[in-house]
């Protein structure tokens, strides 16, 4: 494409494709959204996925130190490798032993998950080619992928056996063109953790059609009681993966811009190209800040278990705290996560005449509640919305109550809906729990 | 390009073409040269383009301060915005006045100045167009550009003349589908600073052409005395420009990654377009670290200017040392800079018959005297060599007593340089002084 001719006397300079194909879905749909709160009731904001936005989670001291001590020293300074310092990278590989035999070598450090994420799609699929992702899923694939020419297809989880992945739906999905499968697991929107069993039907899947996974495990551990995190690599025979992580969730230090890649390939399959190409695509802005890097052996290491402990139990009772408020909300259905920290919340909109759709809903639940939760759309499925349950107690609590009035002022009239009811075939789910006085709340 | 059959029972996966198309030069020149020091002499690196690496020169005690406060704050842990937090982009705005007027929405914080330049790089030029590099230059632009089908074409700097730029090559690079022109001022490798005239000379050129220009400023205020830092974009009456700068170098943390572009645009031809265009590619990876961003106000306004002009003075100083005790090495002509932190010098091949190029005189310097310096193909500039002056005094000195006894051990016998003399014609340059001693260098 040529925009200007030599000697023209005009100028016309435009974004290139890969700029304009860029989207962040999130701050797109969210910009567009008519959101004035009301002027009376102090905005909750339970749409930001990040757990420091309150005050009410902080990293652990020994986190801070480990970074105080980092200041101090020369080498923190200095350019390191493009893919991180070797001790970094030792660190990071005992930290991720769970997910099987890693060397440093397999370890590529980077600016956040995010980047993470983006240097294992773009080693990975060229123009034309497509990625696998999760609907309803993070969006970051998107923002990644198409602005090169990668497409994003996808495949459904079922809301009604607690997120798994419609395996048939995934396998259909595969076409030549396929260069990876993205798994995020636990899922940001959804909470849902899988058990081994869940996880060995994914990588058959992926086995038997010669597919790569991206698994995206930056909630790794976040996992509530009864449930048990498996890593994906860690059960992997053939099937070569390449993991993202990083600190940013679990160590509750979003902005420090810390995330790894780690590359999975027992049976060599990735081979030296694959490597070869993330050191590449990691040369191209030389590594995250060395001040964390230093930083990370202490940070990986000297953080008590305690920590993770109560965070996780925290949000665990911040999920039972919504799950058992919204699902007496009329005309919600929340679906109890079994991790990470979010909760996604079907809207039944056929008994909401008001709202052709959940982003009307969430509009006006701002303009009228002062309660801002992000629409489906974000995640690419409509009908629902995500609520982040990493707020102050109080406040999530007070976030509910107005949902629940929002609710009843917008519900169709119990005449109504009984007549409606008769037409609806529901299909409860285990986390489905009929609620003693459902009918009471309706208007 | 289909890479894998659906039920095919073969895995065949590949890097893509962009990971396969990124190559970093330096490191592809360093890994491939033999470079076993001499283990009787303790290796000098003259080749990295660190300040930091030998401990001499740090960042001054307010800098590491304003970390050490930004680490106790939760904003400094949260997420920040894509182009970053609002106070840092302030902050560099004004720091930046110097550079035109700016607005705090002209600033995009960024992962260093090499994710500045892949931004800019990114959101101005589309696959099959062209961006014009110095030669010699540095080489990050191509690193980033050859992988998305970006081509790189080079114009010739003038050694003679303080590496002014060739105007007349430049003109003639321009084609229809050059999408910017990339000046580096002041110049790594070349250590040039270009004055007022020079740079309106390239205005000019830009500006009848109609084509943008990327503005590599990360050397800013780096010039010697009796020279003048002007900001290119601080003379542009049309032309867009791009400038890309960070606290690198001036702030002596490369490892932080803090970088930024500034967009000059004053008759809005860059429009609204590319200001879109690198917010979207700067939600790719979410913002530098928030540590940093969050003390970079502290870090920009109350650093001393003596801090400054001491790191200055100290590299002048050297750059005088060097210049005095090689314009006496046999077959080298070093050629005095202006500003930045570097020296490139001239191996006169023709006097050193042992050696076929310039990678085969620097591997024996390494070999044999245990001085590394960075061969001139990492700067598409073969026959030339660049060392690095902020290396402590005492071993600048020291390298330089090497390579002169270096250069002696190797260079062709006073009789054939008489016989060779008549041959050649020499230009001296403004810098190039008569050696009182010169010939009595000559083994
Ligand atoms: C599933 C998932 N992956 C990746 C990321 C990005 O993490 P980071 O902030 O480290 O870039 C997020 C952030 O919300 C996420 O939810
Ligand atoms: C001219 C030039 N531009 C950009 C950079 C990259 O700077 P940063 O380390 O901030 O990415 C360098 C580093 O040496 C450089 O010399």
């Amino acid at each position: 494409m040529s925009r200007r001719s030599r000697g023209s006397n005009t100028w016309e300079v435009r974004a290139s494709t890969l700029a304009r194909n860029t989207h962040n879905l999130i701050r797109d749909i969210v910009e567009n959204l008519q959101v004035e709160p009301n002027p009376e009731k102090q905005l909750i904001a339970l749409s930001v996925g990040d757990p420091t936005t309150f005050g009410n989670l902080n990293p652990p001291e020994q986190v801070l130190q480990a970074v105080r001590e980092s200041n101090e020293w020369l080498s923190s300074r200095s350019y390191g490798p493009a893919k991180g310092h070797i001790e970094a990278r030792v660190a990071v590989a005992q930290y991720s032993a769970h997910q099987g035999d890693i060397s440093p070598e397999d370890v590529v450090l980077c600016s956040g998950c995010s980047h993470a994420i983006e240097l294992a799609i773009t080693v990975i699929a060229d123009s034309g080619q497509n990625v696998l992702v999760p609907r309803p899923g993070f969006m970051i694939y998107k923002t990644v992928a198409e602005g090169l020419g990668i497409n994003i297809k996808h495949y459904n989880l079922l809301p009604d056996q607690q997120w798994k992945i419609d395996l048939e739906d995934l396998e259909n999905q595969i076409d030549d063109d396929t260069a990876a499968i993205v798994v995020i697991n636990p899922s940001n929107p959804c909470g849902s953790v899988y058990d081994k069993g869940h996880l060995y039907e994914i990588l058959d899947i992926a086995s038997r059609n010669h597919v790569p996974i991206i698994a995206d495990e930056i909630y790794e551990h976040f996992v509530f009681s009864n449930n048990e995190f498996t890593a994906l690599s860690a059960l992997s025979v053939d099937v070569p993966i390449l993991t993202c992580g990083g600190l940013t969730k679990r160590f509750l230090v979003p902005g420090w811009r810390m995330g790894w890649v780690i590359i999975h390939d027992r049976h060599n399959i990735f081979g030296k190209e694959v490597r070869q190409g993330l050191s590449n695509l990691a040369s191209r802005i030389l590594g995250p800040n060395t001040l964390i890097q230093r930083a990370l052996p202490a940070i990986l290491t000297c953080t008590p278990q305690s920590f993770f402990d109560e965070v996780v139990l925290f949000i665990e009772n911040q999920a039972k705290l919504a799950f058992d408020e919204l699902r007496c909300a009329p005309g919600l259905r929340p679906i109890m996560p079994q991790g990470a920290m979010y909760m996604m919340i079907e809207i039944k909109l056929s008994l909401f005449p008001n709202f052709k759709n959940e982003l009307q809903f969430v509009e006006r639940l701002v303009a009228e509640q002062s309660v801002f939760c992000l629409p489906g759309q974000c995640f690419a499925y409509p009908n629902f919305m995500r609520i982040v349950l990493t707020v102050p107690e109080a406040i999530l609590r007070e976030a509910c109550k107005r949902m629940i009035i929002f609710c009843k002022d917008h519900i169709v009239s119990r005449e109504t809906i009984k007549e409606i009811e008769s037409d609806i075939v529901t299909v409860p789910s285990d986390n489905e729990v009929i609620c003693d006085n459902d009918t009471a709340h309706v208007a």
